[in-house]
């Protein structure tokens, strides 16, 4: 340790910047963390846009050059959060330099980068350097609470599985041909964007791994209008028509190590449904799940309760005694979206303080990045099932 | 007509019959039927336990040989309420015999059985006979009215589905081997016991086919113990285990006619889900959606509502405006499970009294039965597509 | 017994007429009866109408004269479901004549007519004729569950209950001025017609009786169209406005006999609310809801569970150990409204061939008049309280 | 304006202190502000606790004379978060010295006290001198968004409101006799405490004002554990007994101007309720109904939609075109309990920039505390209504 605070840099300035930075800011004021940080620089292409989100989110500086920030001496956590086919670059050089990294999921665009992104992890930890994929999801109180119970054998050997990510945002055909309806760019659609979050969501809460994977992508609206300015999803001044080259929905059935199916599903065109991540695992003691709309509760069966009483228990996880709760305000207050991101530096920042590997770590960002791989190849194959494997996707189950 | 009532012969007299009796009991005591009906007689091979089971849901007659009863000048109408193995033989006699014949679903335990039924149902209707599948939970009114919704446009362009039923009656690996879970008399597990509603459901309420299918059937827990007196699934004297034969669970994937997916799902190992068929269609004009552990609400999703105010409307369909309601309680009472068996009585007569062809008819009942053989074969070809034609199953979507 | 089915007369063949017949011919048919019952008479004034009800609902005969019907010795047991301001002259005559006596609920108009009723019933259970009062929701298998629950202990000590009775069908101002809506036919409003049951239903579940009430009635249409025709709520033709002469709305704060309060309201003009019955009893061991719009489930918080997943259970009251429920259906198939009726026939019989008098006898009725007439007292003394004596309404708490 | 930043002195650092400064640290990061502001002093009885509640949550410096603090020519707001017996006095030498005001409620523990605190805001009013009482759950988005469709004409004319605070947190009768539970330290208990929301929420939402109240304050616990420390909630260690002077529940009929009714309960005593205000609100054109444990939502009766499909709408109030909502995260991400602190920020300071008088002001926080006073003054009087003038309690409706 240096004696001084830890001093972050975070990569990119989007939506998912502000998140970041609501996270460093409101972190080291609602919990004791075991370091004290500091919000150092904020950085990006655009000079004055990236010195008015400095100024805005709190951050001392702004910088536009990531290789001159990673190169400095008083950074030690480089947070990234630009679009995925810049991680794996900014990453391996932030590890490579010694840097302590954060970065958004999903870890890569491609599994080759996430594997590259792993393997210097795995270097740098070696030399006692951190890393971790911001799956902020994990830290919903309830989602924690979720998979602590389940580790506690609350619902027994797990039978089966159901996750699913439904949007709407897509549903109608006017809704311009944005960067992330293009390949070169998203790298995937509503696989690789809110796929990956219920495949890393079922990994997490089960413990297990997914081993095998058989499915479909789907583009279902296949041309959409172009945006003239080309500057987003916002735009309004369509000229003709372009090809959407991503996936619109992505159906597929997993297998987990135990043998257990998982039942997945993932949409951009589920008509009325904002953002809505459910889960539901059932075993033989009891059934979990939860659903990301409803954020504050969990619902529990427990098969050992009386059986004139059984039934799905709707839990608040709003108690001080539930993972997160008690830094924040008495029961029954309700969290939002943007405390994961608080919970991802407390648990980053305690990690570094002691030691320790944050999880999920770049290796299991990788098996997700293998996971959504297979469901695409599976798709091409006619739904072939493809077998997760440490280092390769291979046909079977 | 005969100027005389309908007089009906109920063959089996299990939990189906119960319902079946319900039926034809309140229906003419509830509605204006067009013709009257009579329960005239029912059948069953054990003497004593058919007769009791006449006594106490008040059938005229019972009789212990369903031939020749269906000989008989005096039936109008035969109701097939027997174990699925029996439905081709005796809804074929019934109908060649000029009886109409309402056939408890699935229509048939294989698509060669399926495939006669139709056929017969087929040269029935030449002569003016009627026959009916008995798809029952078509007439909750709130699944006729998502039907009459859909079909005036208030989802627009179908984007996808889901369909789900989940139980949880299997989910104690303790539960013994009861004839439903052996292939030779059952057929087929999950799939073709709840699978076949999802299947019908989603036809019935889009209006569209399912013509490719890819998926997977599983059994979770493979031995079970034995029961020595093989009376059924309440024995509790285990003698040993024996080999689970049918699915415990199939989750698969459709393709309907317009090219839209839908993902199903057929379980009895949803841990804490008693009898919970739902089933959700997205479109670009707006989302409908069901479930039947809340029969009597529908909730319907309006793209042309005013931005601010869209959401899930939860409508109570027990208006007198809404289908089949006016005629039993005012608004606000809640209908159950057994008044759709007297909706579809007051179909099945009202069709023949108007020479009119009731729905489902066999040949519906045939196109879930290869829907359902398209998904087992599916399983068993590691989850390739099968096509599902008007006669047969091939390769592909 | 007279080695003969009991016989039953209905006097009375409205809506509640059809839900009674309901029950008459159901119970006997899903129910072991201690004794068989037959659908003797039912008896109108219009000798058409009430001949077409008869043929309609399975009514052996009808007859215009109810006199004359209360003499014949066939006649067992008499139903009245005629408006409440005929009941206790009905209900009297019958109990003198020696017949068991059903009376829908509420039981009078009047505290004097309850009174004079309750005497009777007391009178004739001296000689073994027995008298029950309609109120049919107690029979609903999770409003049961509920009394047994909090009888076995489930909620400790009783803190306090809120239990409201919402209905909409007078939000729009020119809904016409029908008899309900007439003090001199109705009696009372909102607090009669459907107060009566949260007053009862709440006596009910918690054992305890209510002994002092505070309240206000409003009427908050003042004027109404009249009805031309004077048929009934669905005319039209209005010529003119008349006054309405009952409440709307009742909201009233009870307080029980060891001290705890509830909070009771009833009122016509929820909007959305269709017939939604509502009741929470909060204890210091437990709470137990219930709603009518959600009839098979029952919610229980359990404060002995554990701290980390307390949490409102939603029991789904379709197992074949809960209240009614085995005669019915398997697990997960909902029941619905007219159950309620076949149930309250299985109690009224089992009362009749065990030689017991059934429950809710006529002194419970009563005790719901008084606590109703209390309420009407109070509000017309500035909602000052009332007590509710054994035979007084008195001042104070 | 004064060309630098407003400075923000804050009084007192407890719970509320908490939630204020999130308020104040993230208002300006997410919402563009009229005027800078900064944090600039918490003030505290204890020198060293302040301190650390300073450096915790981010204020510049600590002090422990709020005189002193006042009297800055450097500070020009001051937030009071201290117990209610002390706003009056600090509220008032605040506004006397110029300084804009926010209060956190209840506005103060006595009627007398509430009345001269909105003179002295209507004193300073005149001299542009702002002040505010920090009714935050005004500010959840639903809430403003139900505030904003009752506005608009959404529920029509309003026939009746139902507005109730459920808690549970002294459902156990050992919880111990903490200072809240003591008349001369809290004012009140449920009644001031959460009763007091419920009332400004409905005069909030309804544009009208209570003129009246009937109803009755009880204590269910009489007596509860003295704790050796004195400490707080928290102490373990009972030595004896002690009487609980204040309520536990409050349950009251209001009138509106309009003569519209409204049910309010307030109770700490609702078993498994743990911060549950709801409000429904009903009128001839509609209805509109909000519950703060699914704090995003709001569900909205439409009458003018289609009979068939008319229900409650569930609005997921996380739209852009929502108040408050375009400033934090996409459609379908979850808001929670502070993010009412950062939109209370917003008003105010948005408020003293424009030079208008933010809501609620003092004048609406008397309001509150006169329907308070004058439900315990009725219940003192046997529930008798109590007419709330602008200036006096009097009898009557």
């Amino acid at each position: 340790m240096t004696g001084r605070p830890l001093r972050v840099a975070m990569i990119g300035y989007g939506f998912m910047g502000s998140a970041h930075s609501v996270g460093w800011r409101q972190a080291p004021r609602m919990f004791d963390l075991p370091e004290a940080v500091e919000m150092a620089v904020v950085v990006g292409r655009n000079a004055q846009a990236v010195a008015d989100a400095a100024d805005r989110w709190g951050w001392a500086e702004s910088a536009t050059d990531w290789r001159e920030v990673i190169a400095r001496d008083d950074i030690d956590i480089v947070d990234i959060v630009t679009p995925g086919d810049s991680h794996a670059e900014i990453a391996i050089a932030a590890l490579d330099a010694g840097k302590h990294v954060l970065c958004e999921k999903p870890l890569a665009n491609t599994v080759d980068e996430a594997e590259r992104m792993a393997d210097a992890a795995a270097r740098a930890a070696a030399r006692g350097i951190r890393s971790m994929v911001g799956f902020t999801y994990r830290r919903v109180p309830a989602v924690t609470f979720l998979r602590d119970l389940i580790a506690q054998g609350a619902v027994g050997k797990i039978a089966q599985v159901r996750a699913a990510y439904r949007q709407d945002w897509l549903v109608d055909p006017e809704t311009p041909l944005g960067w992330r309806l293009q390949k070169e760019h998203a790298g995937s659609g509503a696989l690789g964007d809110i796929g990956a979050h219920i495949v890393d969501m079922t990994q997490f809460v089960t413990g297990l791994e997914v081993t095998a994977v058989s499915g479909v992508v789907d583009t279902i609206v296949k041309e959409r209008p172009l945006l003239g300015s080309g500057s987003g999803l916002t735009g309004t001044a369509a000229e003709g028509y372009g090809e959407v080259t991503v996936d619109d929905v992505a159906i597929f059935t997993g297998r987990l190590s135990t043998g257990a199916l998982v039942a997945f599903e993932a949409t951009r065109f589920a008509t009325g449904r904002k953002n809505d991540l459910s889960i539901e695992v059932s075993g033989d003691k009891g059934a979990l799940r939860f659903d990301l709309e409803d954020l504050n509760t969990l619902w529990f069966y427990d098969r050992s309760a009386p059986a004139q009483t059984q039934g799905f228990t709707r839990i608040l996880v709003t108690e001080a005694s539930h993972p997160y709760v008690s830094a924040w305000w008495p029961a029954g207050h309700m969290l939002g979206y943007e405390h994961g991101f608080s919970h991802q530096v407390v648990d980053l920042v305690t990690a570094i303080a002691e030691g320790t590997d944050p999880e999920p770590g770049f290796a299991e960002g990788l098996s997700v990045q293998r996971v959504l791989a297979g469901v695409e190849r599976s798709s091409a194959d006619g739904s072939a099932w493809v077998r997760i494997d440490a280092g390769a996707l291979t046909p079977g189950v």
